[in-house]
């Protein structure tokens, strides 16, 4: 049974990193006595070594380990033993490339299928749907699809911010943005907001945290809603 | 001689299309009759020929015609006969996509190096740089590459935002985005804010507009400048 938690942001303003989930992940990651990370995102260019201390700091607080997929040799293997999951946030285009470029995907999402626990924040979240077309970030590497693991039916788009009525910016609002995807796609979109974040067990999609989403569909008007309606 | 107009957006706050570069754009197109429009990053999803209609309509106040590029049945023939183009903006990925796809980037690159003149806003002046990679726009669709015209030695960052120092967002800044694309590029990157517009003649670039831009290097601090640095 897919187990699968997917936040819109790592850390919450003025909090540590992952300080608002931790009561949330130690009931996720039950059981779990080591967490693989998944580092390829590298927020801000940390390297691969720092970025896992980071994941690793705060989860010693609920008393896991946590073992950066970049120190396997064997990725592939590393995958396949993994006792659950944590893909860490940055650049959606960096990650998915080294995914693709790995051939990590397929393993992946063969494991998550098959019921092992995934935790993403923010990109980690983003290629937990069909496809990172909805990421918010700078496309400064060139992946060979823009294909995810489609573990979930809907495609994220973490730290989504509304619309400011009193903006005189004439670049795209986050709304404008996700239409222009269903002009040409059709898969739904949830606009999940800091602080908030989606549970998957099995076939079903919960929305905790905070409040609302705002769900984004093809051919409809985009609107809130405090479940998951697929 | 090159000959180009690259502005940050089309439109400022409360003003009409093209409204406050029409008296720069009738002595950039001095001489020309005809613009070949370049429609497809399609913003908002419009059609081109709603969207060519726009450019058109503004155009006609300082009495240039314009003629969308997809009504050719020849599209690489139509580039070749150009007095001059408009390559308007909106989405970067599914304009660098078509342009790919129906192999005009270098036509287009060969017209522009033989001294036509070229003008474009937001999307439309991204693709004069080396490449896409430091667009804000969402990758609703899949390009071959992210390589583009390379008319110019430095890539755009297009509708500039500066860090709001009270902000409690913690999704990525623009600045971080483009220092995360230093890490893995060398192309310098310049921000231009809406109103600002660079003017290209040969190889004399020059800052227009309101005032100052944000230019990055990398292994640089990023820095305001009142001249284009290269």
């Amino acid at each position: 049974m897919r187990k699968l938690l997917l936040a819109s942001t790592s850390t919450l303003f003025g909090q540590s990193y992952l300080e608002y989930l931790l009561k949330e992940l130690q009931s996720f990651f039950i059981g779990v006595n080591v967490i693989t990370f998944i580092p390829y995102a590298r927020p801000g260019g940390i390297s691969h070594d720092d970025y896992t201390t980071m994941a690793a700091t705060a989860f010693s607080k609920i008393d896991k380990k946590v073992i950066g997929l970049h120190t396997y040799k064997d990725p592939i293997k590393a995958i396949s033993e993994a006792e659950a999951f944590y893909t860490g946030g940055g650049n959606t285009f960096l990650l998915v490339q080294q995914l693709h470029e790995l051939q990590l995907l397929e393993p992946l999402r063969n494991k998550i299928e098959a019921g092992t626990p995934y935790f993403g924040t923010s990109a980690g979240s983003n290629i937990a749907g069909p496809s990172m077309k909805t990421t918010n970030d700078m496309p400064i590497a060139y992946p060979p699809s823009f294909d995810t693991l489609g573990v979930v039916n809907f495609n994220l788009n973490p730290h989504y911010l509304d619309p400011n009525p009193n903006s005189t910016h004439k670049g795209e609002t986050r709304e404008t943005r996700i239409r222009e995807f269903h002009v040409f796609n059709s898969t739904p979109v949830i606009g999940l907001r800091e602080g908030d974040y989606i549970l998957v067990h099995g076939n079903r999609n919960s929305l905790k945290g905070k409040g609302s989403a705002r769900i984004f569909e093809a051919g409809k008007t985009p609107y809130e809603s405090q479940v998951i309606p697929f």
